[in-house]
């Protein structure tokens, strides 16, 4: 029987958490170094810790609050019966919580984990480049192997709990609570920690490296601690909880999308199929994890012109291109397994098994299109940092001008590889005809096309725990850097986890990358789970029509877009408001306490970290909540006045205005990060007129660190953090708020405007 | 009989022609100041001339060229009979033509008088404020009546010439081309003058503010000239050919929805209204601008406390409202003398005229709301100004970063404006009740509300002439600024000049929100007009639902946005790079001609400004060519491939985005530059902590001119540069290019895609 096919993401799912366990098991056995080291790392565990503590509780008090107030509207408003209404409304409000607490809990075990395998990884990379790479990386994955395999337990186990295998067709609009609650804790998990690290980040650079002019990661900065702890709550636990919500509400998406082909098949196997291919995903990101290792790592060798960064990368993308082979041929299994039924037929003869496993491929292969695109867009291998790091010559404002350029540039390519894989999963699902569905939706829409698009979605996100494995790396190898450098270690494994760490750099640029092209090649598929909801609501086929001629929805959709560039000056402001204040405090210490300064080691003394910390900490819980707000109240709003037709047109314009603006946000930020890198690797080489010069001509003059184009880089790269780090992050996020609320309150919007 | 209407607007017409000629011969008859003003004035004049010229000839090859195609490929792919075809391909490659003509001829006589204004100007701040604001405000109007007569006597007299009054249904759809024509030419037109004035600006204050610090307008700076040059060719040539093919567009557009009711009342009322109302706007402009007089301005007294930028502001308000109370009161006569007809009914027992008048009474209201939330965003007594200027105390970066934040913010209260004008209109449009139409637009559309929208452009649209006066005001006065600074005059014609300058940039920043707002309300009703067309081919009630749930409009809808993006990206980098090269020649010639910045002013020499106006003029030209195809050809490719109703949601989707991202680029601009003028003003005060106090508090240290805060604003103001003045006021031109494109089009798409 097709149904029993539910055992494979649970039992998969609890593999996984197992298998973060040996993860996380491994990590911490390694060696935690010198107490120099110790020290540091002790200082930002409990930095940490205590921020997320204390944003835990502010998330939980709000969730409890939203669970109520979802659960009385539905109760009261909702349709059918009162018994209808009060089954509908607790059944959300629990799959809330458990979705809030699943992810809660993903990202603070995830968390404490990394937290406590940045030490690991200086320590190792003391000893050896290989055990330095496979410390950070499976650190990164215990926190990415929880986040998916809780994802996927929570939507499977909540399905079967609410009689998904009895009563397939309803299961799924009772478990979208779920995939609200992450999507709720989210966006402001990833709010606050964005805020965070980048009030952190531009304190400890403005004042320290450009007035105070000590280096990066010197422990004389009274915001050093702050900034570390800041990567990781904000790649580590904001990103976490991104992906957490983008694999939830992407498979129940798919799922509801899978009903109506259920009720053409009797085949619950199409409701079954984005778990199980999830869950396939899983033992392929294994897989390819577990290829790196020491054994084949060459240690690097300067003479040999072996540099460590390349070998790294190397090693990680070797392990991401097992991954991807490997969810090829799952995804044909998947379909193969799950994708059949009676009257099902496929153009030239070919089975829809096929002609769905070649829409996961072009899935799977978008994924891989994001990669190259992003790494163009952000290293400074390519004209579009370059460029930039030839402005910095004429100054902060043509850096900046011509860093804006950039970003409003680089939301081209991606866009057409999205609109080409959206164009071509649609076509190849379209080649399968279905028997005639019962309703009326089959002449409307052509559901078979849009399941496609939801095949080349869960193809997308099988990597998804290899991909995030590789953006926790990030922060632990940031991390593995600082505590180096404030240990005292030796110059060799500084080299190592200065490698490391701009390896780092660009693996959590592609997860940006990732994270967002996974959105967009799901907004259209949670798009149209909106428009059969309520279909299932109002049996009218005229649903299925979101005209933008209709005066509400123009008006809606315009809204929608606003509200995207609003959430991004809350955001941004949130940023610059914390960091004046981060500012003040930096320079207060440095002005109050001139022994911070001392010219002589032994007669320093540290500064006061834990009041840095604090101020990160409390202004980053005060500044998430107005953004968060209005990215939750909004879509209601409207839903309320304008009503459910012109809530499509809000969540489809808003989508699509979410993802230019955060892949301007994102990418704009990470190529003036990188045009700074470009500067302070001495890159940056100019003739006697002062023209810019190929990065390695022997003629040219270096203009490197401290030199005036690096500062004005500086001013780039501080001017792009909140960017890429705070409110670009957040957009993917809002972007599936828009429609988890949407999905979840369509009963409201219904009984308003029958 | 109400076809003879059709008089309204030629007459008008051609009354306001001969109203700018008497304007153009009272600034002309001004004395024209001393020698060394007339110097300055005269390199002004020529250079303006030499870029207009040269500019004009590329776009005239680029319109021949164009006009050809459209030709041809309405003559072979258009619908109906041979003889069909080749009338709708000949008709339209004409009108195109006219309107490209009246756009070049308007544009370039109205450049003529402006840059003759400004010495004018300058000699008649000598004597008085009130000579010079007059003599500023006519030399400006001059443009702005050419401009708006122009473009209502190309499409009342291309109307009738193709047989309007004979075969009303049938001229609006034959005249699209001149709308065409027109925004092809002010694409180019604002491309290419909104490149050349920011290469110059940003180049002659990066280098001679920053590095040379010499103050603005200083003689010694080479790219001075160019400057100055370039303030006429942005703001009045550009903006001018802007706000024609405003008008032109939205009088057929609005036509075309009157053909509908026109089918339905047999009442070419309905038709002729647009040009009509336009005309009694003209009347209301000329009214307003002959208030503005000498004897009605108290002339400043600084010990009384009369500023004089508040008297000239004032007095421009008065003029602006007295327009505005005129059109509210011609907007319900020019209803009543031409809405009605047999079975007309409207809600409540009260006639068609007045519901319609109270659309049109929304539009002109909706224009002074912009009026105040610019004033908001980019005054400096206002929140968001201020906060800039806090920001510059921690350097360019924070003053980037909140600047950014600002301009995200400001999209927020114009959208909601917006969005409450659209739907207000369009409620008071389906109050009225038409007779059943023949055709089947009737129940799908509802076509009285959505001439409610139509009307409110209208009435925005009727002080065009008034607003378009004081934008060109800005360069003249900006220009006489410049002319007195460096003619040597007395500081009392110094303090006028300067005092109308600060005038001149607010009322620049209000015709940018003008353009943009009335660009958004027109926007719904193009969009109409286009399915308007499309019905007339397809005769398919279905070509009225553009429906996002479909792949190709999503896809279409998303390369809409993409498109607004992509455009301003090669529009800020055609900035950047025409920048660098002037950075490049201002240094040069003040290293290699070290005479320019001699000590003692008698062994000063001129530098060389010709060169600078020269590599302006080319960086500008060669720069425009990128971005204009981008935007022309992107909406054709889409159309070709995915089809009508994909085309809708690209012109859709793409306007929004347009919307949006121009009111960020125009807004954040804005509110640089003026926080700029804030610390230059003497309003940044401080504490002895540095915190920023009011900016009247007598206890602050004040931080003004060469302080670091001014010179991190100074960053700000540049970054913001290509922002406001280049690629946002472009956004205006391509919203309108997307809709006049796909209606001059629509028969290819149709024919490819039957």
């Amino acid at each position: 029987m097709v149904g029993s096919y539910i055992w494979v993401p649970i039992c998969v799912g609890l593999l996984a958490v197992l298998f973060a366990a040996y993860l996380a098991g491994y990590v911490l056995r390694k060696d935690t170094g010198t107490p120099a080291m110790q020290k540091v790392s002790n200082a930002i565990f409990s930095g940490a810790m205590a921020f997320l503590n204390r944003q835990y509780r502010t998330i939980a008090v709000l969730a409890v609050f939203a669970a109520i107030i979802v659960a009385a509207v539905l109760a009261l408003l909702g349709q059918g019966s009162a018994a209808d209404k009060f089954n509908l409304a607790w059944h959300t409000a629990i799959a809330f919580l458990i979705g809030a607490l699943c992810s809660g809990v993903s990202g603070y075990i995830g968390m404490y984990v990394a937290v406590k395998s940045n030490i690991r990884t200086a320590s190792a990379a003391t000893r050896s480049l290989g055990e330095a790479l496979m410390v950070a990386l499976r650190g990164g994955a215990v926190s990415s192997f929880l986040v998916v395999s809780l994802s996927l337990l929570g939507v499977s186990l909540v399905f079967t709990a609410y009689g998904g295998l009895v009563n397939p067709a309803l299961a799924p609009s009772l478990i979208v609570g779920f995939g609200f609650g992450a999507s709720f804790v989210a966006l402001f998990a990833q709010l606050g920690g964005g805020i965070y690290t980048k009030a952190a980040d531009v304190g400890a650079d403005l004042v320290g490296k450009i007035e105070a002019n000590i280096p990066e990661d010197d422990p004389r900065n009274p915001a050093v601690i702050a900034d570390l702890v800041g990567d990781n709550v904000g790649d580590c636990a904001g990103r976490g909880a991104d992906l957490f919500e983008s694999t939830a509400a992407e498979n129940i998406g798919a799922m509801i999308l899978g009903v109506a082909l259920y009720a053409a098949t009797r085949n619950i196997g199409w409701i079954l199929l984005p778990p199980v291919i999830q869950a396939i995903g899983l033992i392929a990101s294994a897989a390819g994890l577990l290829y790196v290792r020491p054994s084949v790592v060459k240690e690097p060798d300067k003479a040999a012109g072996r540099d460590p960064g390349e070998i790294a990368m190397q090693q990680l993308n070797i392990g991401y291109y097992i991954t991807c082979a490997l969810s090829i041929i799952g995804v044909f299994l998947g379909c193969y397994l799950l994708l059949n039924g009676p009257g099902i037929t496929g153009n030239y003869g070919i089975p829809a098994w096929v002609w769905y496993g070649l829409a996961g491929t072009v899935g799977i292969l978008l994924s891989i299109a994001f990669v190259y695109i992003t790494q163009y867009y952000t290293a400074g291998t390519w004209r579009p940092v370059r460029k930039i790091a030839a402005a910095t010559l004429t100054g902060p404002a043509t850096t900046i001008i011509t860093g804006i350029a950039v970003a409003f540039e680089c939301v081209a390519l991606p866009v057409l590889a999205i609109c080409i894989a959206l164009g071509l999963s649609f076509f190849l699902g379209s080649q399968v005809h279905m028997p005639l569905i019962t309703g009326a939706s089959s002449g409307v829409i052509n559901v078979s096309g849009i399941f496609g698009t939801a095949v080349a979605t869960m193809g997308m996100l099988m990597s998804c725990a290899y991909i995030l494995a590789m953006d926790t790396f990030g922060p632990i190898t940031d991390n593995a850097g600082g505590i180096t450098e404030m240990g005292g270690q030796a110059e060799s494994a500084r080299e190592i986890t200065d490698a490391l760490d701009s390896v780092g750099n660009t693996t959590k640029a592609l997860t940006k990358g990732y994270g967002i092209g996974s959105a967009a090649l799901a907004a259209f598929l949670l798009f149209s789970a909106y428009l059969d909801v309520l279909f299932s609501y109002k049996h009218n086929p005229a649903v299925y029509r979101v005209d933008l001629a209709d005066i509400t929805v123009f008006i809606a959709a315009l809204i929608g877009i606003t509200l995207i560039f609003f959430f991004s000056a809350l955001a941004i402001q949130a940023v610059g408001t914390a960091a004046k204040r981060m500012i003040e405090e930096v320079r207060r210490q440095l002005r109050d306490n001139p022994k911070i300064m001392a010219e002589r080691v032994e007669d320093r003394v540290d500064p006061d970290y834990a009041r840095c910390v604090d101020i990160s900490t409390r202004g980053a819980l005060r500044a998430m909540i107005l953004p968060g707000l209005v990215a939750v109240l909004t879509p209601i709003v409207v839903g309320i006045i304008l009503g459910p037709q012109a809530e499509a047109g809000l969540l489809m314009v808003g989508t699509m205005g979410g993802i230019v603006v955060a892949l301007f946000l994102n990418n704009g930020g990470g190529a003036w990060d990188n045009a700074k890198k470009y500067i302070e690797a001495g890159y940056l080489r100019v003739n006697e007129e002062g023209e810019m010069l190929d990065r390695l001509d022997p003629n040219g003059t270096v203009l490197g660190k401290k030199s005036e184009p690096h500062k004005a880089g500086v001013v780039g790269d501080t001017v792009g953090d909140p960017f890429k780090d705070t409110a670009g992050p957040s957009l993917h996020v809002v972007i599936k708020l828009l429609s988890t609320i949407t999905l979840v309150l369509a009963p409201l919007y219904i009984a308003l405007h029958p």
